[in-house]
């Protein structure tokens, strides 16, 4: 039989359920507070952010598989708590390359949002938490932003020729922002 | 734009990650003992079972998205504890329609393997225990395999345009099998 999708061994890689990690991932990406810049609302508060030691925002870990279609890519995605100003940690977002591609996000750990645009200027957000699974369809860029005390951890499926397009997010944003403001968490 | 994918809205479903289900499926299979035939060893062992009240073998929970190239099917496998004779309760396995598809397992619960094989009669199984992801990769038919006295709960993603193909699998069956034997879990 011609193989048009890569043939590959079946292999298992552990999750922690509980903590939300991959230990013996083999690829791991990590975004900086420095990364960001363009994101937030609040610019100055990003550059005190980086001056007091640059932390870490968000972390991925994955095992890569071929990026063809028919395979699936699976990550962890590890959002540290925190605000720039009064708004939330967050991650950049993303549509997929390949926009017509959906993402599973199976959340393990901590509270937050998934918030969701469409090319159109369609605006949606959903919930995450503990055992909540959120369905990114096909066509909505996604951003995965943490409101509580700990970190957003989820695993993550998407198809392997999904890739990643931040071009547009950076210039454009998101419609809505979640910020924390007198002591209460709004989405404006 | 014009979509050749559907569109839809994105959602959220709940999952409980300790003892493995999705109250809120939308969809529910359940395969009996009855629905069984022909996979098992001991035949007469498996129409013993079938007479003592036909118990439920195992339960898909799914909450449906398109059956199209993009989206991604995603489901709670439940499979009951059990032998028939001496053989350990299994799932029917499957290739997919759409063979160059692959299908991530996340366990929630439980422990087992996963059997898997391909067309040309390679052979290889990997175990599943909680927080263990098993990657089946494109090409590779499955199988799940309970031995433990509690359900093995699987989180799984696919693509939507995967299928289910049982066809070969009840005719040629998997060349390894899961037996109790002496008290010991043995593969043969």
């Amino acid at each position: 039989m011609k193989k048009t999708t890569q043939f590959i061994e079946p292999f298992g890689v552990d999750i922690d359920l509980d903590i939300g990690a991959m230990p013996g991932a083999a690829h791991h990406l990590v975004r900086r507070a420095s990364d960001m810049r363009g994101y937030y609302t609040d610019e100055a508060a990003l550059e005190r952010l980086i001056c007091q030691g640059d932390p870490v925002h968000y972390e991925v870990f994955e095992t890569p598989v071929p990026e063809e279609i028919g395979h699936l890519m699976y990550c962890i995605s590890t959002l540290q708590p925190g605000r720039v100003g009064d708004e939330y940690f967050m991650t950049k977002g993303h549509y997929h390359t390949c926009i017509e591609t959906a993402e599973t996000y199976l959340t393990l750990r901590g509270n937050g949002y998934m918030m969701m645009k469409t090319a159109e200027g369609r605006v949606c957000w959903e919930p995450m938490c503990r055992g909540r699974m959120v369905y990114v369809p096909p066509y909505w860029a996604h951003r995965s932003i943490n409101t509580a005390d700990e970190p957003l951890v989820s695993f993550c499926v998407y198809p392997g020729n999904a890739g990643h397009n931040y071009g547009d997010i950076a210039s454009e944003g998101f419609s809505k922002r979640v910020y924390l403001r007198d002591g209460q968490e709004v989405i404006v």
